[in-house]
């Protein structure tokens, strides 16, 4: 039956069709060009907004302030409140915002509200440091004087670890925005924290080169921020996690000391490998002043297919079969479930890139340094899977044009969940054999409620349970779209979908971290012994607790 | 010139001989096999060996006790002494080894000296615990009774890291052999520490994967090992560093409490990364009892080159050349001068693989998933390298025995290099620009001292100095064969050699550690801050400091 199976162009639904299986005649031009794919920053850093988010209606509304949200988190009374003095100070040391030098709330609410408009702090002052020896005076002055901080890069965070939740004062990293060095030969960049992702990543272009990370917020991120919040993005599977590639950083720690392991080297045997506590750590031990990383070749060919699968279990085997034939060029496997491409379909009136109407799609990508040679082994594994069996249908673009419209089914999605009226959404990583299960779980117990919408149950407030993900790199995106927000579907989903997660050692946080929104739902995915060891890191660091509180690994 | 330079294969020096600069019809066979290099223990091993060691000929003396060959290092009156009923405790939680319960001194030696014979402890007791739990017992004890303890993997170390210095106790981690899990659809690998590395790489190559390590002593050492030393290897440039392939780790701190990260994840933001920590932590702060670690596919081709290199700037062009057209195959580069290769010849009596004779000589090897594409990569190089003259003269392996052959010309290096009567070595990482200056310097300065043997000075007691190293990991070996050790040369090397490394921001010790030998250069490597925090997580994890002391980070 499945050799009988269309393969199509995308963008081309009527022609180069087979009916016979035979798709050796169906490969992509041997003079594949290099696809720049632009994501829309919105959609894609949209795509892990906690829970309850709809930026776009409540943008017009006024934010609530967190301490309003999270009634449960109290101000730390060992802190102090800020003086005519303490701003006196720092003015002397950097730019700053504040209230006691006629700033407006509208000047602060930049800094004190989050991108979503889901967080609100109640800062008073934003100070701008110009280099790292401004952050050494800053911390050492909070630290003495017991004044809690907030570092902020681009505030494009998602769970609320860049914004203030009293009244910490802002630390911002955008004056921090040289790029220092670039070397070619090792491809070693050395920049400041608050150099934005997508300017250091187009001066590496110019080098023939890439950072290592790909975000949908590059236009605003701070590589700074990426690093201290741990950022996965798109090229993980391929470039690995910046626990590898970083190679050095330059930290303020809250005392005032400046760390200096800005290191060159790609080996380094001599001691304990002190940067990697401040790779997604959040802000919580010091200040990420500056980094060095390791940039790899700028890849001259990129390749995407898209393809209907029948059943979870054949998409494993078709994972298996790319990261075997695609091996070292396999940069992107996406899943797709069929609830995400009908809502996309449906919202975007698009024609869907394949007319087979599977449980499964799946986007792949290839990264290469050949543009004939990665086409071959793309077009030679569209016809394995096809043979097999283990794909219904698949089509391969042609042209940047099309590879940007397949991506969109992929990446549309985020904007097309709240179309119903609201959507809860979930972060996680689980291993690859029960990956898609805690969708089928989540509906399942939903229907047990008496939530899920159904033709026996049409009023039900859950449309759908769906996911989507990276899964190859384990990262799923739960998401219930529904059409109202309702107490009794986050009674139903929490802590429902936690416990569900503990149960598999999956992670509550695949990338966006802990913030103030995962901060009490730690204990899920971390045991108490480990628990134990963070707080005592945290106190050794910083034994003020000035450093962003209230978040992340709590006393 | 350079057009009309002979490509040969290897090991058919008269034949397909071009004088044109027509390199396209030396290409690989199309149908390149599987190669799997079998490397010698000895020899690979044996390349970082601190200073003046000669196993071959100390192997027949009594070894020195690290306590006399390092006379500043006093016992640490803290710990206490073994009594009758300590070992009798023990022995009701695992077998032991003990000179009290009638162990001869040689069966002690086994776990007191190490595989180089360089360094001797006096431990009185050695202990074989089964399984983690076995551990925490023994750690808990130990940290109330205040007893010091070493942890020994395969002891193939290179700094006497894993055997004693005075009367702590081993914990020797052989019985923890078991693969606890291998899941080929995500790679993910669970084993625990005490697993030898060949064995585990052999289990994964029957499921198509390989172990993303690779190094000489893989026939002996543990795979815990090498996460606590970081090992760097010979995949590293391929595959990264420990640091971004390992997962997860399973480890009990020295109160005996069992910390349980062995993580499935590849992305799990919710906290600070503790495994980071014992990467590289040569069981200073507790014991790795099982690591889970992404591999990577077995590679279905491997190609070897070979080329002759005029100077250093040509073998950076070569070097980038490699990176931009190999990228994501290019799975080696070695860096070999004239001066190593000149003693491989004249000690082996072998044929040289290229007749050019340059000042450098350069290896690269591909690993990919593709035969065909991947010698068509290489072979395109090639031309390239040929037609710029940024290489001289290239052959490139047709078979497994050829690539053996060419690997021989690099990994034959440590072996020959004693033959003169000493070496003096060195393993430092050194940004690219200067990798190679730093065997200049050393020679230049040498020569200074008279040393240097020369016509006008034939009695000097240095033969040469040369390099040879990972180029793609700015990994380099600096080497000072000698006629006979010296005070007079140890003098002009040290500090000589670590101030220069100092002055270029480079390690010390790029992948082998800091085990005894390093410990004291560490601030050539290290500033006093980041020094400060080491000791500080030192003392935090381990109060009682009973976890391998008198080694890495000093108190």
């Amino acid at each position: 039956m499945n050799t009988l199976s269309t393969i199509r162009t995308a963008g081309r639904a009527t022609s180069r069709r087979t009916l016979s299986g035979r798709v050796s005649s169906l490969r992509a031009p041997r003079t594949a060009t290099i696809y720049q794919i632009f994501r829309s920053a919105s959609t894609v850093a949209a795509e892990g907004q906690p829970n309850i988010t709809k930026p776009k209606e409540s943008a017009k509304k006024e934010v609530r302030f967190t301490a309003d949200s999270y009634p449960e988190i109290k101000r730390d009374s060992r802190f102090a409140e800020l003086t005519a003095d303490d701003v006196k100070h720092f003015q002397s040391i950097c730019p700053i915002l504040s209230s006691e030098t006629g700033n407006s709330e509208d000047e602060l609410n930049a800094f004190n509200i989050d991108w979503m408009r889901k967080y609100r702090g109640q800062a008073r002052l934003v100070l701008k440091p110009k280099n790292t020896e401004d952050i050494s005076k800053i911390l050492k002055y909070c630290n003495e004087r017991k004044l809690a901080v907030v570092p902020q890069g681009g505030n494009t965070g998602l769970v609320g670890g860049g914004v203030p939740v009293f009244d910490e004062i802002v630390i911002s990293m955008n004056a921090l925005n040289n790029i220092r060095s670039f070397d070619p030969v090792s491809g070693i960049l050395v920049a400041d924290a608050g150099v934005i992702l997508e300017t250091a990543d187009s001066h590496l272009r110019k080098h023939g080169h890439i950072f290592p990370l790909d975000l949908g917020a590059k236009g605003s991120c701070h590589i700074g921020g990426n690093v201290a919040t741990n950022a996965g993005g798109l090229r993980l599977l391929r470039y690995g996690s910046l626990h590898g590639t970083v190679l050095g950083v330059e930290a303020v720690l809250p005392d005032g000391t400046i760390l200096d392991d800005l290191s060159l080297l790609r080996k380094n045997n001599t001691g304990y490998d002190l940067k990697q506590l401040f790779i997604g750590s959040e802000g919580t031990i010091g200040i990420i002043t500056a980094i060095s990383v390791l940039c790899p070749q700028m890849p001259k060919a990129q390749n995407v297919a898209f393809f209907a699968v029948e059943s979870f279990d054949k998409v494993q085997k078709t994972f298996v079969k790319a990261k075997q034939q695609l091996s070292e060029i396999l940069s992107a496997f996406e899943l797709m479930d069929a609830g995400t491409q009908s809502l996309v379909a449906k919202v975007t009136g698009k024609k869907r890139p394949l007319e087979s109407q599977t449980p499964f799609y799946v986007l792949i990508e290839t990264s290469g340094s050949n543009p004939e040679h990665d086409s071959e082994k793309l077009s030679t594994l569209l016809e394995d899977l096809m043979e097999s069996g283990d794909v219904t249908d698949g089509t391969l673009a042609e042209s940047e044009t099309q590879a940007r419209e397949l991506w969109g089914w992929r990446e549309g999605i985020p904007e097309v969940l709240g179309h119903g009226g609201g959507v809860y959404k979930y972060d996680v990583s689980i291993p690859l054999a029960e990956f898609y299960t805690l969708v089928e779980d989540t509906r399942a117990h939903l229907a047990s409620q008496g939530l899920l919408k159904s033709e026996s149950n049409p009023d039900g407030v859950v449309i759908d349970v769906v996911g989507y993900g990276h899964m190859g790199d384990s990262n799923l995106h739960l998401n219930i779209p529904v059409s109202q927000y309702d107490k009794r579907i986050e009674k139903a989903l929490e802590p429902f979908v936690y416990i569900w997660i503990q149960k598999r050692r999956g992670s509550i946080s695949a990338e966006h971290g802990l913030g103030v929104a995962k901060s009490e739902f730690v204990g899920y995915s971390r045991a108490e012994t480990e628990l134990g060891v963070m707080r005592m890191l945290k106190k050794l660091f910083d034994p003020n607790g000035i450093m962003n509180p209230y978040k992340y690994i709590k006393a």
